[in-house]
């Protein structure tokens, strides 16, 4: 393999996916980088067999070829060239790169040895095209609430399914709930995609990203965004029938500021340290207040208030850390908070006409 | 107690000395921030015993008093909250802030239980008014070369010093030696500060300061800017005689770009990390250029090679991340190394005139 690239392509591609090979150590070779010509571009890989992450650039190509080299080193190598170009050279195992002075050998393995890429069959798989912007938001707004626990796998996954003409992404953790619709489709999907795939694309997605090509196979899901690639198993199994959870209405709601009560839920959460994040949400209907009270039982306690529009009047329990992250995902300038009882799941909506996102969160016992 | 402060001013003393409360936890009380009225001032002060940190900030006091709180706590509520005024009124052992809408009782200590600050007898002691950045500049090229090693408790503070009528900061770990020269001065002084102490006075410099006052006495040193002040135990014990160490003259030298020795030293590291860091310079006089080579015995290898004005020639093997530290306080564009053959330690200096910094690296056995 002889071939010359530029150091800010290769940089670039490097530094993307570097991420998947540095993530497992089990099988050494993982921690490598797959180079390998492909026509007039170098194709630049890692998987860690689960996700699997490409990156093609342009390149001079001399002499076609592959090699796999160690991730970290070629990447911050790489990294710290100045922004010319890089001639690359493969002798026996090794990698020689060259840039104006700074000429370096790296010792690789044979491509051979690395795993094969997967691949998906694009007949009779499910495709979409969307969106970058609308993508990343809806991702952000659901991965939040998708679980850690590995012993109930279909939770640990975001839920991309279609229900009545509409793609809808939802994700849960036992103690809170999302939900986003996202666009009409004709085609039914239904797959759980690991959240860390969901995360290793949001990082994919760079400023000028506009268009997301999504496709789907029975066990695969393969995003693809300009001349990057990221191909992920499915995760197995029946996501639980999330949508009863969904209160479809509440006895209590109120409209409020999001700026206000991003702030009111920050600070209540640093009294709520000790006692698990409990803050208790009070919404008065005649004050047309809502305050949160939370108690650091041996360094002091905090009230934060703020108006808001009211209908109804109780008490509620929260996670101030949930609450917090719920908030984050907004980007509306008002939100709505509604609940029924100190029991029920409290649920939090953007105010638009056209509400598109649930959030749901499970009350504590106070 | 009772005041009002604005939340600006506040929340940025409380940020300033809660570095100090925070860094000790044997003696509880040492976690909390000291609040005392001071004529129309509020004093904030912390210590870790060693190290205690006072900030002064404006405050309309309708009842004087003092209270300690825990650090923490009212640090992230103040820093929380709207840029408004806030209340604060001293209830028994607590403190009620208030701020619009926001209420909090954090619990405290009575102040009678917090550590007395310590003070400095202004008359008899040695004084010094230096301009900021010059100050900062000279402490970080030094700090730099501290020993973190306790048992030679003389090592791990920057020594003060007034020799031949200028005061001058050294330090040394055993590997490393720096050297500044200061300001001209008419007093004699010999101090050791704590690297601790100079990183605390380091931070608490702010965009604006100009002046620093600067205060010995026999075990303590008292640092002023504007409102703030650092007063600080000394290191005991006699700093070694470092002079004989700078050696007078290199037979190799060496004027260099300062920003390409940075890049090659970077990328040198970056294979020299299996080897405790060890990168070999050659100086060739011949071919007018510095090349630095590295080798990651299972990895590969690295030369990267740089033009010079150079006199003599040779080669020593030195510690990357020396070379790094030592290459990132300087702030001219052209620098100057020097060597004595393999064994003799390396010097580093600036290319100007008036050179006021030297940089001494002991090589490895290579």
């Amino acid at each position: 393999m002889e071939l010359t690239v530029t150091q800010e392509n290769f940089a670039r591609a490097l530094s993307a996916v570097g991420r998947v090979a540095s993530a497992r150590t089990q099988l050494p070779i993982l921690s490598n980088i797959l180079l390998r010509t492909d026509g007039n571009r170098l194709l630049i890989a890692a998987t860690n067999l689960e996700i699997a992450t490409t990156q093609y650039i342009g390149a001079k190509i001399a002499k076609p070829g592959a090699i796999t080299v160690p991730a970290r080193l070629i990447s911050e190598f790489v990294s710290s060239l100045p922004k010319e170009s890089i001639d690359i050279k493969v002798v026996k195992d090794s990698i020689h790169l060259s840039s104006g002075n700074y000429k370096s050998v790296i010792n690789g393995v044979i491509a051979d040895d690395f795993p094969e890429l997967p691949t998906i069959d694009e007949s009779g798989s499910v495709r979409y095209e969307l969106n970058a912007e609308e993508f990343k938001q809806a991702v952000s707004q659901t991965v939040i609430t998708t679980s850690t626990d590995s012993t109930r796998p279909v939770l640990t996954g975001v839920y991309w399914h279609s229900h009545e003409g509409y793609i809808y992404l939802a994700a849960t953790d036992g103690y809170r709930l999302s939900e986003r619709k996202l666009v009409k489709t004709e085609s039914e999907v239904s797959a759980i995609i690991p959240t860390q795939t969901l995360q290793e694309v949001l990082r994919t997605l760079t400023e000028g990203s506009e268009t997301i090509d999504i496709l789907f196979d029975d066990s695969q899901v393969r995003f693809r965004i300009h001349e990057a690639e990221v191909i992920s198993r499915l995760i197995d199994g029946k996501f639980p029938d999330y949508r009863q959870l969904i209160p479809s209405k509440s006895d209590t709601h109120a409209v409020i500021n999001k700026q206000e009560f991003v702030r009111v839920t920050k600070i209540a959460g640093l009294f709520a340290r000790d006692s698990g994040g409990s803050v208790t949400m009070t919404v008065d209907g005649d004050k047309k207040s809502i305050s949160l009270h939370s108690i650091a039982s041996e360094l002091g306690e905090n009230t934060s208030e703020l108006t808001a529009d009211i209908t109804g009047g109780g008490q509620i329990t929260l996670n101030s850390r949930y609450l917090s992250e719920a908030l984050s995902v907004f980007d509306a300038d008002t939100i709505e908070i509604g609940f029924n009882g100190k029991l029920s799941p409290c649920i939090i909506k953007s105010t638009d006409k056209k509400t598109n996102y649930y959030h749901v969160i499970m009350p504590l016992k106070s």
